[in-house]
């Protein structure tokens, strides 16, 4: 009975995610999905490209969490609009949630609307929320099995960052491992090498993810 | 709509975990549900106080995976029985997939069940499974703030164990705002700082675990 509700839900998202997309097209938007287990630097990783990319863009920002507002507070001390989505201890974003945000931001005046997924590396991945490309992170702490272990979020995205990369040796993490599994799940995944602490790979990551949004607000 | 449909699932849940607990309990076992993010710790903290408890209990696992049997291989390798519930992709272990589970072990020849969840801070928070208790791990890197973003996990568990600790200085890590949130939370919270890497402070957790197992199987 429940996966049978899961689906009606599901398929219900999808319309509504499609919904959300046609909207972002008519203003010229891009929404980034950014995933990742708890304390992965989901939102350290969007504080960095936002320091990178907006003398470029106009950048808003929707903080996914259970409780609190600890991360919206971080992105509203860099003066840029944000919305807190408190998903009162639901596990993941819907798009009827972004939907219903998107009337607080003036989308007009943005070009880019970063969304930090709940931390969580299941169930987000099964829900589209009108998104232009998903950013996976994965920190090097968790552990070299996760691709093999939550497939359907590595499958499902369009670029894979390695963060904590100044912990690879402590932890002996096999980043080959990883973007094995990573392309052996998703052929077209890009992947990178990041360290928010030393700056490692984030102009690679930032310059792909300017690409991205260049190529979608051009449509 | 889905609320509704969570609600029913929950309330049928609660229904077999008591069942469960009779069925444990006819045969004195102890189940111990283990919780924590992807890359946690879980099974390593398991395999350490298998090390520590093999000599007076016998154990049995079972390990919760979306996929593979990673897990499992490594419970196999001690020589102890192991089952693999695969979820196929559900974030979460309910208590019928415990209860269906029991079936497949000699229950008159264990004290001690652990089982190993998904890794995910938030759903599995919400399904007892028939456990004795909780211990929830939370790992160094994933940062301090864990205890006010995912509540649910500590406000439930009986012990929380920060491991990786050795990593403490690396992160700077808050362990003092963790267990103070963690003890607003639930006062009645058992607070570890331990390392698998080093060792540290497995001792005095296992001494805890040994004492609520006797407590559970003397009954």
């Amino acid at each position: 009975m429940e996966i049978k509700v899961m689906h009606q839900v599901m398929e219900w998202n999808e319309d509504v995610s499609d919904a959300v997309k046609e909207e972002l097209s008519r203003h010229n938007v891009c929404l980034i999905n950014v995933l990742g287990s708890p304390g992965a630097g989901k939102t350290s990783t969007i504080v960095s490209l936002i320091d990178r990319l907006r003398e470029r863009y106009r950048i808003g920002v929707i903080e996914g969490d259970i409780a609190g507002q600890i991360d919206a507070d971080k992105i509203h001390a860099l003066g840029l609009p944000v919305v807190q989505l408190d998903t009162d201890g639901a596990c993941h974003i819907e798009a009827m949630s972004i939907q219903h945000i998107l009337t607080e931001f003036e989308l007009d005046k943005l070009d880019v609307l970063f969304v930090e997924n709940i931390g969580n590396l299941v169930c987000p991945a099964e829900f589209n929320i009108g998104e232009s490309f998903r950013l996976a992170l994965l920190s090097i702490p968790e552990g070299d099995d996760k691709v093999e272990k939550y497939p359907l979020i590595f499958a499902t995205s369009d670029a894979l960052a390695m963060n904590k990369y100044d912990l690879k040796e402590y932890f002996g993490f096999d980043d080959q491992r990883v973007e094995r599994n990573a392309k052996a799940a998703n052929p077209d995944i890009q992947v990178f090498r990041v360290s928010s602490r030393d700056g490692m790979g984030l102009d690679e990551l930032t310059a792909w993810v300017s690409k991205r949004i260049d190529e979608t607000i051009a449509k």
